[in-house]
């Protein structure tokens, strides 16, 4: 039941916006993060698709009408306003970057324009869907970053925030450089590729560990994996190297993974299985990772769990959802907030990306004058989708090149410069309350004083 | 697709069980938290009636088949445990603690005993079930216990890991005490009270905030909250003043809460709206709510969202399922891991509820001996119910109560004493690898050496 899905205050608004007459009044809300959390120096958005999908199916069924009719909320509201939600459809237009772009603090990663009460009542679906995704897109490409080339596997979707978020965990970790998850789900919708040989109850549940490790290798052939620290990780080691090819390699779980690796290796080696692979678990996040790799060593893979599955250092993004235009008739208003920690910017926007930061502009600024490479692009028009979803495979590769070309001091593990985001004379002068834009009626409604009246780069934090 | 949502080796192994000849062994598996988080004396377990719903439910549809065998993992598995998938119900039963009972590190909170593909099988979805239900329960807790009698809605689904987790993330709160959720969802399925009148955009979306609230108190009558800080927030105070009944109350949403309480208290009062709430939002935890009410503020009830949705201090807890006990035909073993950091204690566990302590004991040790209260039940005989769930209403009053009757000083926010979780002889002595415990050949397997041997106290951390 995705349209009951949501705050229920979106709901009573929509009835409120019903019984005054404003249902056919147009806003235009923006989906941004105010700013990035500490540990980030860039976010990686995703999760469009799934929101797209969202919007494209929104409906409500007989029995969530007949719930919402139930609710003291809703003792005022008139029947025709249930009738209107059981034809409702998202016909909107939607403006996106693309899944896989780095973005920053108060950058929109999504514009809904559309009916007001449609506009509002999917506020809290697209918040989690994209701020999720978005979320672990942002922790997985640290982890890809620190792996230097090496590969990731999300290992998380038991520890994940139930069981729907599993799946969204591996699409978001894949499309950041993951080669993989372990979620069979995420593989079969999302179409990535899966990983996972056995556990330690696998080597428990055979009267040996020789008994255990026979029958994977006849189950998985070349892609056997060993669990080696069963009992002893380096005498599960020299089982392996025992029973020989073919076998993908070994996995470590517990204790001193750099120095277990380097006999690992060694033994590997003297049997002949140099090509044999080393995989390394256990509550490993970007910083094990490159600490373990700048001890030297000898892993070639990682499984990352619940650090990633769940950003454990971050585990939420300031996402929020505001509306930064209304048509009401012939009347165009921009609307903003200006409290000083939650600034935004009135009026629909457009980011322009060039080297070393990016512009903020008005959407509808002229873009010849702009150089830089537009972000925003349409994806819904009237509710249609304007183009097929990208293949995920292909939207990992743009992920790739994207991170490449940011700023190499963005690329570090740690906090390092701020990037900067300037904002365009006509936003900042429409932001300033005093700007003539050229539309019927401009009129900004503001909160408290403006605090980025005069201010040239809106940089997070 | 529940049965694909796993991590693709639970399937791996069960085609290896299944090629082996042990799809008729039997396997004891018990999900427990490691050691509690920082930040929390006990837990409240959660995700129950989810977890059983979903033993209930499984199985594969034949899209999921076909997409299981078009993978390398699968390439030398016999067709026959494609079938017999298909035909896979879980037949297993199931003893669990009731949802809403404090819990503690190393204590089981559910012991599956089933054919082992199928208790192997299952391990994914149960810990991401259970463990995101008892973290969000556990979180809850601590902000029903500074709110002091005071009301706290969930407001967290848009900043929850995804749509799916929002509904059960005010389920989870519902059960700890909290009052209910914004989430729609939540309150249809799970007949939780819902909770929400109108954000800024509703102030914004008209002409001034007089005619925005004039409109909201025609829709919501005494269910009114003003949202009274979009412009001003004494100011906005101050017309819902002039408006007067019927209202519920107003909402404060930014700057220093206590002191804007205090102003907008005297207000109403002054208006003669002496029964009027306050309530207050904005990035809320247990810790800003007691610190805003030892000073004085006069908030009546509080809205929590990021905080309580994600347990941002604790994202995860170090939830595991572990075979415990293996039947092999008539050979019956008990299964354990040593390695230091994971410890676990081989066999099926009841544990007894005493005043101050709890102590872990084999499941069929003899009961008579103990006189605490016993916390795991049957709940699932051969797959199928034992009883109704429990209303959820009925759960947060027991949760209530359980809390109620813990030690005084496991009720701080802050980490006070560890609660002792003693271990009982015959459970100490099965640890010990040198038990006879009366079953036919009873074995144990031991990872690393036994560190827990000559320990009567399993403490967490």
């Amino acid at each position: 039941m995705p349209a009951l899905n949501t705050d229920l205050y979106e709901l009573t608004m929509a009835a409120g916006y019903f019984m005054s007459g404003k249902a056919h009044d147009v806003a235009t809300f923006e989906l941004s993060i105010r700013r990035l959390p500490d540990h980030r120096n860039f976010l990686i958005a995703a999760g469009l698709q799934q929101a797209l999908e969202y919007l494209r199916e929104l409906r409500f069924e007989q029995d969530e009408l007949d719930y919402l009719r139930s609710l003291k909320q809703f003792a005022n509201t008139p029947p025709e306003f249930f009738d209107y939600l059981g034809k409702l459809r998202f016909e909107g237009d939607v403006f996106a970057v693309p899944e896989g772009t780095p973005v920053f603090g108060g950058e929109p990663l999504l514009i809904v324009r559309a009916p007001l009460i449609q506009a509002q009542l999917v506020e809290t679906y697209l918040l989690s869907t994209i701020a999720f995704q978005t979320t672990i897109a942002s922790k997985a490409v640290r982890c890809v970053m620190a792996a230097g080339g090496r590969s990731i596997v999300e290992f998380g979707s038991r520890r994940a925030h139930s069981p729907g978020a599993g799946p969204l965990a591996g699409r978001a970790a894949y499309l950041s450089g993951c080669t993989g998850t372990s979620n069979a789900e995420a593989g079969m919708r999302f179409g990535i590729p899966v990983f996972g040989t056995a556990a330690h109850s696998w080597t428990t549940a055979f009267a040996d560990e020789e008994q255990s490790f026979r029958q994977l290798q006849k189950l998985l052939g070349e892609e056997t994996v060993y669990l080696v620290d069963t009992y002893d990780a380096i005498e599960g080691t020299r089982l392996a190297a025992r029973l020989g090819r073919p076998l993908w390699g070994v996995r470590l779980d517990s204790g001193d993974l750099a120095a277990q690796g380097r006999e690992v290796r060694r033994i590997l080696d003297e049997a002949g299985l140099e090509s044999a692979h080393i995989m390394a678990t256990n509550d490993l996040n970007e910083k094990k990772i490159a600490d373990l790799l700048a001890s030297g060593a000898p892993i070639d893979a990682f499984g990352v769990g619940t650090e990633l599955a769940t950003s454990a250092d971050a585990p939420s993004l300031s996402a929020v959802y505001k509306m930064v235009e209304l048509q009401v008739g012939e009347s165009h208003s921009y609307t903003a907030k200006y409290s000083p920690d939650k600034v935004t910017l009135p009026g629909a926007k457009q980011i322009y990306r060039y080297a070393g930061y990016d512009l903020l502009t008005l959407y509808n600024e002229c873009n010849q004058e702009f150089q830089g490479e537009p972000l925003l692009h349409p994806v819904l028009a009237k509710g249609e989708l304007l183009e097929r979803y990208p293949a995920l495979a292909d939207v990992r590769r743009r992920t790739a090149k994207a991170v490449a070309a940011l700023p190499p001091e963005l690329l570090s593990l740690d906090r390092t410069t701020v990037y900067r985001v300037e904002v365009s004379e006509r936003l900042q002068s429409l932001a300033g309350a005093n700007a003539d834009f050229g539309c019927s009626q401009p009129r900004i409604r503001i909160q408290h004083s403006p605090t980025i009246n005069n201010q040239r780069s809106l940089n997070q934090q």
